[in-house]
């Protein structure tokens, strides 16, 4: 393997062309989009569009005339497209944490009766802290087990198995319908994290049967800084809660009926639109919108499907030449060999100062994360990453490390954001 | 009174160099500030510059080079100085509705024991929704009550009295310091929605001795579309929650004591900073600083105070005017004339069809706003609108009413946005 066979594979890449949706920088290779997606080339436009002329001309006509308030529904099924999942299921609002929030309360609400959320040990902490608050305040448990064992420990007393579909920091991917079985079987319903997947890993909601899902906009989904999240709810839940007429926690004006009514007493929207709570951030919606669209350009060329295709070669590739380059230099796999066990992300142990060694990597035009204790994470976004990119990174990584240059004082810890 | 008189006053207007802050359209007589604030000229640089450059080329690294990290709560210290609070008293983040949760909740939390949430029968619907869902949930009663019976009607079963301080169709205003003494005479605590008063109405919550305080962030302060709102609590509430660790329900990372050790437990962070949750939509929170921006530069001119003078004295002006020049046509005065005991804003009753004389009215470039079932309602914000508008919009609402253009099909209604 060389250099230039990697320019060829770029050369034969019939995904290359969606590169140029992105606002790259030059010089640098990035492999963090996994925490936070370049900048589509449509979303400066369109940023300034909504904020000069919808905002600044339309003021508050643009609500109706430039449809800002249907956007939280059209970016759902926008996102629905890319997870499996029909029109009408998913809206996009507040964070990913406030819509874990509201989708754990209506999972428990409808399986009144069992008093356990079962979640993975190392669970995103947000979720883990989120499921935490609910347990706590509905008095019930919530029990955290190695993510091996998920489908073994779900018996009767669970309400909710709560998993993030792909682990931030060893990038292990929870195979979905196998996991939404074992739940049922027990009586129990699913609530899935896809932010660290979707986008890149093929997504099947309705046919893997799952029950509930939320995530976040700005990572493979490339919606910008804290763009808003989504949440998505099986047709089957909807209808229930249409049934019941069953509110959300976070039941604010805009998941209301007829919200323009201003009635003092609170009905649900019929269907997903009753987990929209306040007044969407509206700039943020747009780049949002952006942001989805470049991973639906990808459908004429085979969609997510082909997306992982290229991410698979691009993690393998990255794997061996890691391996084979930076042998002897205190790098250990923590990522799964075996592509169908993993998402879109390369993480190593790093026996030196793995944080330091990131700040070493990026100042070489490299950008990686660190994860504490001891990860070196890449991620890899199919959409915009070349196979030469791979390359680079590996043999920028052999020279930080066989240079000791992270050993410099200004490379010291300070932080670091997911 | 003339139109001449009008222009001299806004020649004469210290505050009136103040508008030159804002891209206003041309032709336009914008009083629905009270529901979206108008663009501020720097905020479209600004979220050019967060777009392009922060997130465009900075990519990841901006969370911290930018700063992006501490956006809510540097916007919340900026917030602190127009309600008279202090610095590390107040955040920016998610919605108002959904701040709301986050404060009820925890003002229930400080005063378990009691029952009952008090509140205005015509408090704003989103507050009430919230606080319905949350009195469901606890098994609490929500109180609603006429506005004038509020201070009467705390009694030692109520834990919290919730209150928005302006009333979004009267434009009645709460006297805040005697409904706090009333509150705590009982042994409640407040929590006020400042929604509809900050920026425009002094507010001094340390010396009124409020407890708990929420607000949007894209009315009077010129936030934009969906801007994210925020929430201050009184330093004594929030050394009591850092003494028993106390956390929030919308327990999400950001609010965590180390957010970055990505720990599987989570810890509150201390004082305010609790009430984050989720990473923050970083494009709307710049142009909500810009917004914040536009009311602290009155303060070399006399901040609020000048602000409320001013406001007062175009609410006068423009009620004089509609009942001298629209007598006859309909209109009854909904707002209190006596300027203690309102906002920044007008409304009247109409006896024809309010959502159609507001459609012809905007048609005729003057944007006010209808509130159900029977309201036209007109905000003033005194950054930039002038006495001239005033006497102007009085004579469009006389046209339109005069000349029966609101019978017109096209103004027939179709929705509205709050």
């Amino acid at each position: 393997m060389t250099r230039q066979d990697c320019l060829d594979l770029d050369a034969a890449d019939v995904l290359a062309p969606l590169r140029e949706q992105f606002a790259l920088p030059a010089g640098v290779v990035y492999l963090d989009g996994n925490s936070l997606g370049p900048l589509p080339v449509a979303a400066a436009a369109r940023v300034a569009r909504v904020v000069e002329r919808e905002w600044g001309e339309g003021l508050i006509r643009s609500w109706n005339d430039a449809g800002w308030i249907e956007l939280g529904q059209r970016i759902g099924d926008k996102i629905a497209r890319l997870v499996g999942a029909g029109p009408g299921e998913a809206i996009v609002a507040d964070s990913t944490s406030a819509n874990l929030f509201k989708a754990l309360c209506a999972a428990l609400d409808l399986a009144r009766g069992r008093n356990v959320v079962l979640t993975d040990e190392d669970n995103f902490p947000t979720d883990l802290y989120i499921a935490q608050s609910i347990a706590d305040q509905r008095g019930l448990e919530l029990r955290r087990v190695p993510a091996s064992q998920i489908a073994a420990r779900v018996d009767d007393s669970v309400a909710v198995v709560l998993l993030t579909q792909v682990n931030y920091r060893s990038g292990r991917l929870h195979a979905m319908a196998p996991l939404n079985r074992a739940a049922h079987a027990a009586g129990a319903v699913t609530l899935w994290d896809l932010s660290h997947s979707a986008g890149v890993v093929p997504i099947d909601l309705a046919a893997d049967d799952a029950d509930f899902a939320v995530g976040c906009g700005y990572k493979y989904l490339n919606g910008g800084p804290g763009a808003p999240a989504y949440l998505w709810a099986h047709p089957r839940h909807l209808a229930r809660m249409d049934a019941e007429a069953m509110r959300q926690p976070l039941s604010g004006w805009l998941g209301h009926a007829s919200p323009f009514d201003f009635s003092p007493d609170y009905r649900p929207a019929p269907g997903v639109a009753r987990f929209l709570c306040g007044t969407p951030p509206v700039l943020s919606l747009a780049a949002l919108e952006c942001g989805i669209d470049t991973v639906l350009a990808a459908e004429p060329h085979g969609g997510v499907a082909a997306l992982r295709r290229k991410s698979i070669a691009l993690t393998d590739l990255f794997m061996t030449l890691v391996e084979t380059r930076c042998e002897g230099q205190g790098l250990a796999l923590a990522t799964p060999r075996n592509p169908a066990e993993r998402g879109s992300q390369v993480s190593f142990a790093c026996e030196h100062d793995a944080y330091a060694v990131i700040q070493a990597l990026i100042e070489r035009g490299v950008i990686g994360d660190f994860r504490a204790p001891d990860l070196v994470r890449f991620g890899f976004s199919p959409l915009y990453t070349r196979f030469v990119d791979a390359w680079d990174a590996a043999f920028a990584l052999h020279d930080v490390l066989a240079s000791d240059t992270w050993r410099a004082p200004r490379f010291q810890r300070r932080g670091g954001v997911t």
